[in-house]
C-alpha cells in the first residue's frame, strides 16, 4: 500500500459511517476527530475521510470550522483532484445539458447536483458566469477556467462572487471578467419560445433564472388567448413565456424597476411588446389595487422572494404564502389558473400545499390541483441533500 | 323558506362538519345519522348534507351502506342537479382541456377533479369511452350522452363498464356502444409526437393511458440519439415518444402479446418501426436476460403496475420496487438515466423515492434526481383527495 495522497480526517466512532457509504456526501464536523493535525489542515484543504476503522470513504474538501467539516468530492480515496478529474466532472455536466437543449442557454453546473460542491455555473450562449462559492474553488479558477472555455467554446467568462457562502469561506464578494470582455448589455436569452434580456453583471444572481424553465412552459402550455398576471416577476419569465404562446396579455409587476425595465426589453425582443404591460410596486399593495379596480385575470403567477429562507422563518413565511394565494385567488376569473411558487428551502412541498389551499380557501375558492412542478433538469439534485429541492411551482384550477 | 328539494341527511354531533366545510367533498358514513327515514335512501339517491345543526353543506349522492356514505356535487342545497347542472360541469371540464391541448386526444372527465364523482371520459378524436363508475350517472347516461355528443361533436360514444368501483355499486361489469359504432380496429392516438394505437374496446381500462403524457413528453427530452428500454412498456408509452424525439433505438417490455402487437403497430403508425423492437415476457425475467447479455441502454424506463394497491401491500410493494430500480439500473449506461414509476396509492412520493434509491443504492450506482413527475393536467386533483395523486414518476442520471 502506498501512502494516502492528502491528510486523512477521520470520523468518531459514535459518527455514522452508513450514512455517508450509502450515499451521503458530507461529514458534519462535530463527527470528526479533530486532533492537532487535523486542526492544521487550511480551510479548502483536500483530504482522506476514514471511517473509525480505517477505512477509507473517499476524498473530499475539509472545512473543520464550519458545521459541514468536509465534502467529499470522489469515493475513490486515490482519485487525483487535478485538472483532468475537472475536467471529466464538467464534461459529464456538459453531456447532461446537450442532451436535452437545443441552445446552449442552461445551468452547466449545478454544484454537488454535478458532483461539483460548491461551483455554479450558467450558460448564456458564449458567455458563462461562474460562482466559485469555495476556496478550493477560488483555489483552481485558472483551471476552471480553461478547461470551460476549451468544453464550450464560450468567448467571454465572468466570476459572480456575490453569494452568501462565500463569506462563511472568508472569500471577497467581487465580480470580475476572467476572460473575454464584459457584454455591454443585457443578453439575449432564448427560452420557452421568448427571448429574455439577461443582465448578468448587475442581475440578481446571474441575471436570469433557468430553474423555473418547466413551470413556465406550464404555464405557456394554458397561456392562448388568455389574460395573464405575473406577480414578482423579475425580468417576466412567466410573463414573456405566456405572450409567446399566444396570450391576449400580460402584465408584470415588480418592486425593481431595472427587473421591469429587462422585461420590458424582452418583451420587445419578442415581438409581444404591444401585449405586454407592467406594475412597478411592492406586490401586496398592486394585488390589492387589482382587486379594487375589479380586474380578472384567466392566468395568475405569483413567484415571490424565499418567504421561508430559514426553519426559524418558517411560520412567519407559510402566513406569507398563505397571503399571498389569497389575495391572487381573488383576482382570478371562474375556471381560470393560480400558479404559486416557493423558493423557500424550509417550506416543504406539503407545508407549501396546506398554505396555498388555505389561502385560497380563505378567498373563497374552489381549487384543484393540475400540475406540480419543481427545478428543472439541469438543476441535478443530489437524493441526500434535499435542500437542493428547494423550488416547488403548485398549479390550481379556481373551479368555475 | 321553501322545502328542500331532496331528502336530508344529517351529520351527527361528534362528526367534523368542519373538514366538509373546508371543502372535503365526502360524508362517512360513520359520521351520518341513520334514522329510518334515512335508511330508506336508494343508493345513488340525491339528498341534502346538513349538519348537527341544521346548517346544509349542500347537495350530494347518498351511498350509505357504503364507507363513503355521500359525495357531495355542489354545495349549493339549491342547486338542481338537472340536465343544464350536468352541461355546466362537462362544458367546465371540456374549456380546460381545450385550452391545454392542440388535438382532442385527453381525459375529458376525471371524477371529483371535474365535480363530477365516479364518472371518467376519454377522449379518442370522435371517440369517446364513459366509465360511469356510479348509479346515479348510471342513471343519468341517456343525458350524459346527449350532452357529451352535442359538446364534442364526437360520433361514437362507449361505456366502459368495466371497473371494480362499479361492483361496490351493484353495477354490472358490460362494456357497450352507446351512440356510433364500435371502431373497427385501433385507433391512431398522435400524442407527444408519435401515434399510439388505442384498443378502446378490448384494452386494459380505456386502451391508452393519458396519465403519464407530461412524463412520455421528459423522457424524450434525453431521447436523441439514445438506446432506450422501455420496462413494463403497455402499448409503447415511452418507447414510442422516445424515438418520435430522435432516439437511435428503443426496446419494448412486457408481458401482454397484445399490448406489444399495439405497440407495433404505434410503431409503425410513427414511421419508427425500424429503429423498434419488442422482447415479450416477465419484466424482471427479461432485465435479468438483459443483464447476462451485457445490454446497456441510454435510457431505461418502468412503469410497472401497482405493486401496492393497498396500505396491506405497502411494504411488499415497496420491496418489489427496489427490485425494479436495482435490476433497471444495472441497464444504465454510465451517465444515463433511468425514470421509475408508481401508480400506487399507498406509496407516497417520499416512499416510493426511497424504494427507488435503496435499489439503486444496492446496484453501486451513484444517482441525481432531475424529475419528478405526476399525471398531466387533464387528470386535476381534489385537494383533499390525496388518492387521486397515485401516479409518480422520477427520472435519476446516473453519474459516470
Amino acid at each position: 500500500m502506498t501512502a494516502p495522497l492528502f491528510p486523512v480526517l477521520r470520523l468518531k466512532p459514535k459518527a455514522d459511517a452508513r450514512r455517508i457509504r450509502h450515499g451521503h456526501p458530507w461529514a458534519w464536523s462535530d463527527d470528526l476527530v479533530l486532533d492537532r493535525r487535523a486542526r492544521k489542515l487550511a480551510p479548502g484543504a483536500l483530504a482522506i475521510l476514514e471511517d473509525a476503522e480505517r477505512q477509507p470513504l473517499g476524498v473530499g474538501v475539509a472545512t473543520i470550522e464550519a458545521r459541514i467539516g468536509l465534502r467529499l468530492l470522489d469515493r475513490d480515496p486515490a482519485a487525483r483532484i487535478d485538472a483532468d478529474w475537472l475536467r471529466a466532472r464538467l464534461a459529464g455536466a456538459l453531456d447532461l445539458r446537450a442532451r436535452l437543449y437545443d441552445a446552449p442557454y442552461y445551468r452547466l453546473v449545478h454544484a454537488e447536483g454535478d458532483g461539483l460542491p460548491g461551483l455554479i455555473v450558467d450558460r448564456f450562449g458564449d458567455t458563462l458566469v461562474l460562482q466559485p462559492n469555495a476556496i478550493w474553488l477560488e483555489d483552481r479558477l485558472q483551471d476552471l477556467v480553461s478547461i470551460l472555455s476549451d468544453l464550450t467554446g464560450a468567448a467571454t467568462l465572468i466570476k459572480n462572487g456575490t453569494a452568501r457562502a462565500r463569506a462563511a469561506e472568508g472569500l471577497p464578494d467581487e465580480t470580475q471578467v476572467l476572460a473575454g470582455h464584459a457584454p455591454d448589455g443585457p443578453i439575449p436569452v432564448p427560452m420557452t419560445g421568448a427571448t429574455y434580456a439577461a443582465d448578468v453583471m448587475g442581475g440578481q444572481k446571474t441575471g436570469l433564472f433557468y430553474d423555473q424553465r418547466p413551470n413556465h412552459a406550464f404555464a405557456a402550455s394554458l397561456a392562448r388567448g388568455a389574460r395573464v398576471l405575473d406577480v414578482f416577476s423579475h425580468v417576466g419569465g412567466f410573463a414573456l413565456a405566456c405572450l409567446a404562446q399566444g396570450a391576449e396579455s400580460a402584465v408584470a409587476v415588480d418592486a425593481s424597476d431595472a427587473a421591469l425595465a429587462l422585461a420590458g426589453q424582452g418583451a420587445a425582443l419578442s415581438g409581444v411588446a404591444e401585449r405586454f404591460s407592467t406594475r412597478l410596486g411592492d406586490a401586496f399593495d398592486v394585488m390589492a389595487a387589482l382587486q379594487a379596480e375589479g380586474a380578472q385575470f384567466d392566468l395568475v403567477i405569483c413567484d415571490p422572494p424565499a418567504f421561508a429562507p430559514s426553519k426559524q422563518a418558517l411560520q412567519q413565511g407559510l402566513r406569507a404564502y398563505e397571503r399571498v394565494a389569497r389575495l391572487a385567488a381573488d383576482l382570478v376569473a371562474p375556471g381560470g389558473t393560480l400558479i404559486l411558487c416557493s423558493c423557500s428551502h424550509a417550506a416543504d412541498l406539503s407545508k407549501f400545499r396546506m398554505a396555498c389551499l388555505r389561502g385560497i380557501g380563505r378567498a373563497g375558492r374552489d381549487p384543484r390541483l393540475i400540475y406540480t412542478g419543481f427545478a428543472g433538469p439541469d438543476h441535478p439534485q443530489h437524493p441526500s441533500l434535499t435542500e437542493t429541492g428547494y423550488l416547488k411551482a403548485l398549479a390550481f384550477r379556481l373551479m368555475p
